[in-house]
């Protein structure tokens, strides 16, 4: 699949570095001097980001291949993302440049946040193919991407969409604005209001968003929160309790706010009051750390984008499995990301059983013991674990984890873990003990003969010495060496 | 200091729950015949919560109080919250019924989402102390309230409302619906227009939500989120860029949709169809853990909401040192939350050693070896760890730490944990060997003479046999055992 890109700013670079992560070529044309520059920083971010919201291995990522034209980039190509700016005759003049030189049923998406696909499709050739796909920033990491027009075109669009990792929501009828920017300009007009006429400061809102509602709707939105507010009783009963109240102030909520020197002062002052101490560099990492943390926390879940993301995993683990390896097998990598340090600044103690323990999943997983095998009623359990901590891990090191099977027997699996660092020093070493269990019957049971041929394959490899740490206990001190 | 809450609707039962489980009495005064139910159920979602959030200890629980009027639950009261309907003409009764009973320097403050302190104060005695304290659903979870009406009164009600892990947010000058409601009135009148024309459904408009700006909000606001947007050039650049494209879909807002029959009945059908698998209850519970995964990724990074948690628990912890403890030593609490299960539905297996690396940290803490002293350049490293996995842990379990100090040398501690489940029965155990380090210098160093002296103390406590699993290692098995 060709995958052209024509824009590269925040919003481009953004498509750009989700198309390149999910192991897509891209090619890219941009006129703008900048492009370049502006593609590499997000694209750094996005790296970033993904090291640290991935737990399952990522493919190999895609090349970013510059064009000279809007005719280089796009021949061939079965997808192409316009985000040029948000000019009607400009969009019109890139897409039929577009749609001169990419095949017929080439997909041209648009990043538009304003303009209605039959906008953008007067006077096209194949007008049903353009369609809006409208993403919101930091477009490598917010799923939601809003898909404008319909028909073969937008199933096409959606499809290639959910593959790299987004949560497309078709939008029935064409609308101004979409849905999402229809909602944020409401707020947006009404903050204004209140910077304007000295209610709040930028941080006061900010503060009442970002400690109340914002909380509730990284994971639930406007009707379902509501829906609980409403009780037993439903929505229904919401409606008819609140819905009054809600419409008093309304009324009073009509006009617009001139957006004229003096507001603009005021907000970029009390902006740089509230946010000033960190450059946009810090805040974008800062940003993108904790919708990570907050992904992570929702995959636990599996609800919402947590969902999404763990969807998206699963694809890789199940390609992963698949993919040859050597010996030591090196079946797990991580990122150390801001949440997993502690106070000392070091990767925390029990991240270290973290990576040890999704080390011993992709093991299980590479012998056949994956998410079917479980759901037919086996698993494997760990019953004991010895770990040894040799060197502090700092934050942001990329860690790599090599497995060797110790040994085996009808019913146990004994495994040793590496976590090596990036200068291939060893970090921290780890002994299990699992036991192949009937989670049916609760008890151990025998492991089938396929996964023991799949053992025995491994440890057909495992010709070297074994640590001389292995089997090894804690070193006994007693009070009494410093008491007596 | 005495609490009193008038109304115990989920506002108000979200109030009482957070004073109490922030270890205050409430007395409690609501004539609605369901009040009881309706506070017990909201105080049972809130306990439920917190055993998940606080890994630090919480204090023993305040007692609900029922007052058969409202001149019983404020008499002697030093804060007084209103939750009663929104009716002007009730809240005036009310109010005035309280300030009559009330000492003249309690707190009188109300949940009102609409109304102004100068409309509350109407024809009040002493109205200073007449404040507006609006909360966000869930109260017991959400940081945010928005105190009006200013001066010593907001200042003391400030710090209260601090010490039960609130964030108060002062509102300069009173205004109806004050901030948050503004925005949500905003965002409300607007997805009702989506909705009654037929551009998007319910569901579709929370999944943009919160597979989109809702994720950014719970850790950023508005205003930081442009902010970033507008890049390096800052706020104005922002402004300058997309301030008249914003401004365009603006004026075809101002209509304000009629909440009639047919579109309550959209509303409630498409809620319908979009969460009606679930039951209120069953999003309530959805809803907190996710908001306390939320917390916790927040918390790592110690920002946002998450910084608010990490100031309570410090708190607690502070508490904590003070606490008298027998010997095992008793330490250290957790209560297995959703976000701790594995694909077995069991406690995952590096929550195992989160559970005994927070003992341990308490360990460590009860030594005097806690935050200060790491702030002169000293810390224990773990350098050894053995756990064995001796029962599965199931969800909602509550979880106790019982720690002995199995030796200690200059530079060494030895500990023990054992996981005991509510029955008393020992689920894990882990054996850790610390070394006693120079953070500045980074390497080991003695143990200065006050810590080596409390844990003689502690050693001489340890009269009993030592587990005779402790110093041993994992088992020898090999792949002979079965491959020859």
């Amino acid at each position: 699949m060709k995958i052209a890109a024509i824009g590269g700013g925040v919003i481009g670079g953004g498509w750009i570095a989700r198309f390149i992560l999910n192991g897509h070529d891209v090619h890219v044309f941009d006129p703008h001097p900048e492009a370049a520059r502006i593609v590499g920083e997000v694209l750094a971010n996005a790296s970033r980001a993904y090291d640290r919201l991935f737990q399952a291995p990522l493919p190999e990522p895609g090349r970013l291949i510059w064009a000279k034209t809007v005719a280089d980039a796009v021949t061939g190509a079965d997808f192409v993302q316009e985000s040029v700016p948000e000019r009607l005759d400009l969009k019109h003049r890139v897409i039929a440049e577009i749609a001169a030189a990419a095949p017929e049923t080439a997909l041209i998406c648009s990043s538009t946040s304003g303009f209605k696909p039959s906008e953008l499709r007067q006077g096209a050739r194949h007008p049903d193919r353009i369609l809006v796909a409208h993403p919101f920033n930091p477009v490598y990491l917010l799923p939601v991407v809003e898909v404008v027009g319909g028909g073969e075109a937008a199933d096409r669009a959606c499809a290639i969409l959910t593959a790299i990792g987004m949560k497309p929501v078709t939008v029935a009828r064409e609308i101004d604005a979409h849905i999402g920017d229809r909602l944020l300009e409401a707020v947006w007009r009404e903050a204004l209001w209140l910077v304007k006429d000295g209610i709040a400061t930028t941080e006061e809102i900010d503060d009442i968003i970002r400690f109340g509602f914002g909380l509730r709707w990284a994971q639930m939105g406007l009707f379902e929160t509501y829906r609980i507010a409403g009780g037993e009783a439903g929505m229904k009963h919401f409606l008819a309790q609140f819905g009054p109240a809600l419409k008093w102030p309304w009324t009073k909520l009509m006009d617009v706010p001139d957006l004229d020197d003096a507001l603009i002062d005021t907000i970029a002052s009390q902006s740089d009051a509230q946010s000033g101490a960190h450059s946009i560099r810090e805040l974008e990492c800062i940003r993108d750390d904790n919708l990570v943390g907050i992904f992570h926390a929702l995959k636990a879940n599996d609800w919402g984008a947590g969902k999404t993301l763990r969807e998206a995993e699963n694809r890789l683990y199940a390609r992963q499995v698949e993919a040859p390896s050597g010996y030591p097998l090196r079946l797990h990598r991580a990122r150390v990301g801001g949440s997993w340090l502690d106070y000392n600044g070091h990767m925390t103690e029990f991240r270290y059983l973290q990576v040890f323990g999704d080390a011993t999943d992709a093991f299980l997983i590479h012998i056949g013991l994956g998410e079917a095998y479980r759901n037919a009623g086996f698993s494997a359990y760990t019953v004991e674990t010895h770990i040894r901590h040799l060197a502090e891990i700092g934050a942001n090191e990329q860690l790599m984890v090599e497995t060797r099977l110790l040994g085996h027997d009808a019913k146990r699996i004994r495994l040793h873990h590496a976590i090596l660092r990036e200068d291939g020093t060893e970090a921290a070493t780890a002994e299990h003990m699992l036991m192949h269990v009937s989670t049916d019957q609760g008890r151990a049971t025998p492991l089938p003969d396929g996964l023991l041929q799949a053992l025995d394959r491994i440890a057909a490899q495992d010709a070297g010495a074994h640590p001389d740490h292995a089997g090894r206990g804690i070193r006994d001190i007693r009070p009494r060496e410093v008491a007596t």
